[in-house]
């Protein structure tokens, strides 16, 4: 079999398909999905860690996990070997040898998320599961001083939901970068940290938009962050506008 | 009710989840959603004539179709209160009053489809129900040396299905262009015509990328029109790929 040896997989997925990445008795998951590939090429169950534990309908371009695996298979195969284990909206992009201490939940120095926002009158079919709808256009100016209140290190209570199993609610905020693509009506909200807490790139970029629609002001986001209660930020925006598509080591 | 007017509407859908255009009896069908959607709105029957049937899986940017409606609702009203009772996998984009005699299907002087390849190893879940993956790097020079042969007025037989109901068998392409985009690796054929026989770009498409893989050379193009033999022509290429993006009236 070789020697054990710790894997590390970059993986990209649509998460429309999924009740998110982590294992839900009964349910549909990335991880399951995953594991159950493992399960067919090894013959032997493996846990994954992972970077993170995206929500259901989040999307991924760079999900990263690692697992002890059997040397039998040389890394630079298993990309291959795995992805004709797998249903095709999951799809193994990498694999390396990293060392024995490697944690891809723990080890992570930053994440990025980007979160894409349709900003006209009708949602186009082809993007619908990958983006929000907001027909109002929206104030980009408006919503980058907003964003910069949240850059650096605070306690972000106020944008974590209910349900998550946060007990240090101190997070870095390195980037937030506001565009507006061209001609295509999208917004692009890219989100960088040193980790977040649960829903809370979605926190944000709700409470931004309702900056960028003129329901809120930009100076109000210290007041909400210091606030710490989570009634005070914007509303949660939906799922299937979120993609993982950075995560440093 | 308001004097009965001819209005042409603007559809974009997203192909994946409907056995194709045309009504199909027990199938969700694009026509059968729209006509859905029409009754609840109208309380009444209409017959939608369709620039296009596109087929199953097979997307559209900009299909038209018209009906005869009556006059009580604005056409500047109609997307918004057709696409209230549609499903979000399609959209009306636009609505028009045309001339009593306009019709979609017939009218039509050219249309545009765009097909898509990922040239690369592994499909991106993002992008598997918009493209066709093709993993041995395609020589687009060649593509375009072969697709030269095609442009004009010719007799397609060779590169239309068994199954349809086309009888004349002669159809003029005025352009077909083929660009690999920068980093993406999406290969994109584009082919613009007065109209199509049943599966033709996906056959035309399926033959250039032979062409493009090395098992065919370009100066074939030539026998295989001349032939009027559907076997000599490639493969079809699958229907994801395809998207309807210009209709010229």
């Amino acid at each position: 079999m070789g020697k054990p040896t710790n894997i590390k997989l970059t993986l990209q997925y649509d998460g429309t398909g999924f009740y998110g990445y982590e294992l839900q008795p009964g349910r549909r998951t990335v991880r399951g999905e995953i594991e159950k590939a493992l399960f067919k090429l090894y013959k032997k169950k493996f846990k994954l860690v992972s970077a993170s534990r995206t929500d259901s309908k989040v999307h991924a371009l760079c999900q990263t996990v690692n697992f002890k695996a059997p040397g039998n298979i040389p890394a630079s195969n298993l990309p291959r070997a795995i992805n004709t284990k797998l249903p095709d909206d999951i799809r193994v992009i990498g694999a390396w040898v990293v060392g024995a201490k490697f944690n891809a939940r723990f080890d992570s120095k930053s994440k990025t998320y980007e979160y894409s926002v349709y900003n006209e009158e009708f949602m186009p079919p082809l993007i619908r599961n990958f983006a929000w709808n907001i027909r109002l256009k929206l104030d980009i100016a408006r919503m980058k001083r907003a964003a910069r209140h949240l850059i650096g290190k605070h306690d972000f209570t106020s944008f974590c939901a209910v349900g998550g199993d946060d007990k240090d609610f101190v997070r870095k905020i390195m980037k937030i970068e506001i565009a507006r693509g061209g001609k295509s009506n999208l917004v692009s909200i890219k989100v960088t940290g040193d980790g977040f807490l649960y829903k809370m790139v979605r926190i944000i970029v709700g409470t931004l938009v309702e900056v960028g629609m003129g329901k809120r002001k930009p100076e109000t986001m210290k007041a909400v962050l210091e606030g710490k209660d989570r009634k005070l930020a914007g509303r949660t925006a939906p799922p299937q506008g979120l993609c993982l598509t950075k995560i440093i080591y």
